[in-house]
């Protein structure tokens, strides 16, 4: 039912734009667009508790999925979940601790706990994102897109070796530097996870399926090309089976960008560190490109907003032949909790307004 | 009597490097060489109180300036100072609160601040620094260079604006965006000083300066062409009436390295996020490079640190040509607390060892 051509939003800007047919104007969504940015997403955490309260809830995560549309008249919906909920189902024990983002109890350190993951169950084990997605479609409406999404094989192994953020990466790294066939084991099985994960959420409703790679720029090439490129292209390969589009983000993906165009994905999302008009130019019409305005752009002044959106369209316009066809306008990264809806309603209107034709 | 040519130091491995001439070995020093890995170190630190207290006197600055000589064989020393010692001249108030970070007491945030700014007296003001830098002279084997060095102008106007660290640079660069008028004043005073503080610290007795461009890569890149690279230039081109080697380096510098070769640097330090083979054939002769393995690679074991020293100083000989001149081997950024001095002692005897011939 929720299958490409028939479903009510084959034909919206969002997926168009994934297609690079023709659109009215360009489609715009952002990252973290549900987000304590907004009062109405602080109401619902509060109210539920927690994070981990609120995404574990089908039907708080749908009420946050939809609250910034209700605001603002975004192209896409974005599943509201969290970006370690695989390794949690794994067996890592995910939890918050109040200004220090995510931790794992028992992080995973070597070959003998590596040895001992296996694939979730998406049904159960991950019920609560499946019914999440499904209470989404239902209650999204049916021309608006919604975005399944998870994180990168490498940017989830970040957080399982480390057990929570880090400045340097030190023991993932030192991982794959000490035992490299470790390392390719806990990705290979990772990949399957994340692989099943994005299959069932596409599954469940969503009609696209974005990977988050936020850490494979802490990469050197050598490494990148090693233990995070393979697994971007065998999950933008294996999905490429199920007729929906892929999204592969990267952050600090700039100088892979040439591997990225080749791996099979539909669409490849870039931070503000390289220009839209170089990274179209590279591109030549063989994939989309999202991205990629800086989010701290947000802090200047609606007029100001306004200049740099208006830029960073014509830069995708000048790098690709003088067409808006194949952009989806989004931020380089999230937003961040500090930053003015207002700001963000300016930068939502005029991507539509200046691009409409 | 520090000048050039007829100095001890002027036949040394590290300068030769720079002037891209043959040398015996590839030269090596690592960015914060002088630091919280070390016991002694640690010891002297618990002795000043604070690493401000520290910092401010002479006497201990020289003492863990040579500290890691005491330990490594390395190629040139780097004086012991803070990054933030120019502002802090100026009036804003530096502090540290513990496991924060550095922080100013009074922030720049508007035009009216801008104004008041002017650059400070080197032999008053900052007269810790020139006196350090003289006792470490003294102190110093005559052979070994000394490495002075400041914060980019960018650099130093985010740590000014943001009133310390920060994660997405929101502050600073809403008043880039909003008021680049403003934005201008500031990083032309704050150029003018460093320039000031980099020739008082060459006349002090340092053979080379090294201007760190720690938070360049935060910015896009018509950002970093308006807010960061002007300045940088202006630095290389009016240090180099001084006859002084002037080292460049910059987090995420990659994207601009064919700017930054015709900066009129001597040399250009990189991260590791672009190989050196790389930089070194856009470089094609006309600088010498400073870099640039993964600090995070002193993680690993020391026979995994020595093949990855062999694969960093290959890399740079494949670029330049089959010839190891002017490479200055260096970390891609600065080392952590908790690294073992048993690793930097294996990286740089591999570095010494395999470049030699």
């Amino acid at each position: 039912m929720n299958s490409a051509s028939n479903h009510p939003a084959f034909n919206s800007r969002f997926l168009r734009a994934l297609r690079r047919e023709t659109v009215d104007a360009t489609p715009v969504w952002l990252m973290r667009q549900a987000g304590r940015y907004l009062p109405e997403y602080r109401a619902t955490r509060a109210a539920a508790g927690s994070f981990l309260a609120m995404a574990k809830n089908p039907e708080l995560a749908c009420e946050v999925t939809l609250q910034p549309l209700r605001r603002f008249p975004l192209d896409a919906a974005i599943l509201f979940s969290d970006i370690l909920t695989v390794p949690d189902a794994m067996g890592l024990g995910l939890y918050f601790v109040e200004g220090e983002g995510p931790k794992f109890e028992r992080p995973v350190r070597d070959a003998a706990a590596i040895a001992n993951l296996a694939v979730p169950d998406m049904e159960t084990e991950l019920r609560y994102v499946c019914d999440a997605v499904r209470t989404i479609r239902r209650e999204l409406d049916p021309a608006i897109p919604l975005i399944g999404f998870s994180g990168s094989p490498w940017t989830l192994a970040c957080y399982m070796v480390e057990g929570g953020g880090s400045d340097n990466f030190g023991k993932v790294k030192a991982l794959a530097l000490n035992d490299p066939a470790a390392m390719h084991r806990l990705l290979e099985v990772v990949t399957d996870a994340v692989i099943a994960y994005l299959s069932a959420q596409r599954a469940a409703g969503a009609q696209a399926l974005q990977v988050f790679d936020t850490w494979g720029g802490v990469l050197s090439p050598a490494m990148y090309r090693a233990f995070s490129l393979p697994y971007l292209t065998r999950i933008a390969r294996e999905l490429k089976r199920n007729d929906v589009p892929v999204i592969l983000f990267g952050k600090g993906n700039a100088p892979y960008l040439d591997d990225l165009f080749a791996s099979g994905a539909d669409a490849i999302g870039v931070d503000w560190t390289v220009t839209l008009e170089d990274a179209a130019r590279r591109a030549n019409g063989r994939v989309a490109l999202q991205g990629n305005l800086d989010p701290a752009m947000l802090y200047g002044n609606p007029d100001a907003i306004r200049a740099q959106v208006q830029a960073t369209l014509d830069s995708y316009r000048d790098g690709n032949g003088g067409s808006r066809e194949g952009h989806v306008f989004n931020l380089g990264h999230g937003l961040s909790p500090d930053m003015n809806p207002e700001h963000v309603a300016a930068l939502v209107d005029e991507v539509h307004r200046y691009s409409a034709r």
